[in-house]
């Protein structure tokens, strides 16, 4: 890593919502930012030089994966994931938990780590906290993340609570093995740590006591966008920004769609990933400012404006909407490229419009006019692909 | 189309190969030339800057496909091929009748054209010489292809004449239709001939002598690289061309691999195409200077050199051979994008350097050297992938 380290700088405040600049090893970052998912060390489909070229700043790749292939060994003889997949600006990777939870019944948690049996080859594997930590060490990202124990919506207190203590431990686990290491908190490496709770607003405030109690880089907002309804979603969000420290950057993982990252930015969130831009594109649905849209359908056969006429994307300035319904039609590959390359302009587009309104103190403004024409996919089968997708620990 | 009329001018020979010029309404492509296949108006995962990139001049269409998917009426209302896929260099089509011949029992042919059902929705169709002309016209390539009868390799003399009777008279239709139509010959679109004959020396030696006697733009060589082996396909291109006038472009149909690509140079075959270098890249196959090399073996796990060192590509300018097996090994996009790229410019710098050799007279001692290093890929192997390809139809 470069001299640099890493830093926040909060620019401006505009209500809740907060317009700054991380500073990485990498590389600035202007926040808020959206981190599209490069799951196996590539944004699926789309080279390094498309990711940069739709607005992208930083992206997130995923340890699980990546420690199960190619292996982190391997990808640290590449000088980490920089090198090794041709991304020169910062990278975030998650710690694997995320991905233990996913994993159902064939995982298994003890006070030491999680258990868990390869989605590849079936081979056993357990991850600890110092482990989670020392496989983000040899991806090298810019950001690590504190290994967690994600838990299910719909679990008891209990069961929420159990979760929270073991992910509290864990956080100071990782800190200590960060800050000892040659390769983690000295090498410039940053290090965020992860509120849990579930759906229990004190076990809420109380993860955010002991997690901020730990001088962590910046701090994550977890266990959210995982069943659970759009409102617990706001909610929670809202209720765990708060408590969260102002100087520090706040993330909340795995959002989202363009309606949550605006409810987000709205709540004081600065970071978010999520795979469902570049997904739901490969299934031919294309975000435009009216809400998604199915390219397949008859109506786009001859149209030749593009599928979103307002967009400065290659694909909207190059293509019709009805050749890239041909393509969806005749499953080719550059339909899927296409549409990606839309979907991320359009969720990257709208961060920066968003910052823009914040720097502007219109925000507000902003907000309610893009919800007031943007009509969000509908919830129930919003529902029904996250489960299935949590099912098949897709990227 | 524009005021640019199709012409051919022949540069350079060296023994029998040729060095030339193509022009057409869509500009100019020195000959030799490979064409990537754009099966369904895409090369398969790429855009046509990519496709650019990579050195192609010509790209070749299939006027089957298109007649299905979207339909020819469809693409008609985006000004035909180039507007509809957004590639502004000169397209071939097809006429539809090797896919015909490729459908095997959904086929049926007789005097007046090849019924078929459709390898989609199973409806039915009948392409008659005229009517595979006007698709053609339709789709407004800048070389459209007479409709013709391929026979499989192992047919009888009787059968193969039959077909070839038929290729005649099909020939002489589709000139006619042609050449009286408003958006045929008179818009600057050229059409070639297909010689047929199978494998039988007095059939194609009387097939060249009828083809060439009607004035199309060019000849094509069709009925080769159908089964038969890669001598007789040798000594076929070698007989054919021969008798074809000197002052047209010859086109060697569905060929092809980097040494057939050499043999039908030194042979004075001016054009080329095949969907072998990128059907084989999304297997993993990749062309280097030795041959034929399967990224996904254990070998490159920590290659940090590119699969070809000596390759000026996008894929090995940027990416290790180890990157590049890990997309494969994880089933990722980007790998078959990759891959595609490598295999395209490989085998188009193989045209552009066998140009060079041409016009400063050395061809032949290029074509020793290539050969002797170049170890084409396993014949059997080669014939079952072939077949494999003929039963599925695909570009």
């Amino acid at each position: 890593m470069s001299e640099r380290r890493f830093n926040f700088q909060l620019h401006h405040t505009d209500g809740s919502a907060r317009a700054g600049e991380l500073e990485t090893p990498h590389g600035n970052a202007r926040t808020p930012f959206f981190m599209p998912v490069a799951t196996q060390a590539t944004v699926k489909g789309l080279t390094p030089e498309e990711v940069k070229g739709v607005g992208a700043q930083v992206v997130l790749s995923n340890s699980y994966h990546l420690y199960l292939r190619p292996g982190v060994e391997t990808v640290a003889k590449f000088g980490g994931l920089h090198g090794f997949m041709g991304w020169d600006g910062p990278i975030l990777t998650d710690s694997g938990g995320f991905q233990a939870f996913s994993m159902g019944p064939l995982r298994k948690v003890t006070d030491d780590g999680i258990g868990f049996q390869s989605h590849i080859d079936g081979s056993r594997h357990n991850f600890t906290p110092e482990l989670a930590t020392a496989n983000q060490e040899k991806l090298a990202p810019d950001i690590a993340m504190c290994f967690d124990q994600c838990i299910a919506y719909g679990a008891t207190e209990k069961e929420v609570r159990q979760a929270m203590d073991r992910t509290h431990r864990w956080a100071k686990q990782c800190f200590n093995a960060h800050q000892s290491s040659p390769t983690g908190a000295s090498s410039g490496q940053a290090l965020f740590g992860i509120v849990q709770g579930g759906t229990f607003p004190e076990l809420r405030e109380e993860s955010a006591g002991a997690i901020s109690s730990i001088p962590f880089h910046g701090y994550a907002v977890g266990g959210l966008a995982v069943g659970e309804n759009k409102e617990d979603m706001y909610r929670f969000t809202d209720q765990v920004v708060r408590l969260l420290p102002s100087d520090k950057p706040r993330y909340l993982m795995g959002v989202g769609s363009p309606e949550d990252l605006v409810e987000g930015v709205s709540r004081g969130v600065d970071m978010f990933d999520c795979a469902l831009p570049t997904r739901v594109a490969r299934n031919g649905s294309l975000f435009t400012p009216n809400g998604r849209v199915d390219i397949t359908k008859s109506k786009y056969q001859e149209q030749h404006d593009p599928v979103d006429a307002s967009c400065d994307c290659y694909t909207c300035q190059n293509y019709s909407a009805a050749y890239l319904r041909h393509l969806f039609r005749s499953k080719e590959l550059l339909g899927l490229r296409l549409a990606s390359i839309h979907n991320l302009r359009f969720v990257l587009a709208l961060m920066e419009r968003m910052r823009e309104s914040i720097v502007e103190e219109r925000f507000d403004s902003f907000r309610r006019e893009f919800l007031q024409v943007y009509k969000p996919a509908d919830e129930a089968a919003r529902q029904r692909q996250k489960g299935r997708w949590l099912l098949t620990h897709s990227g």
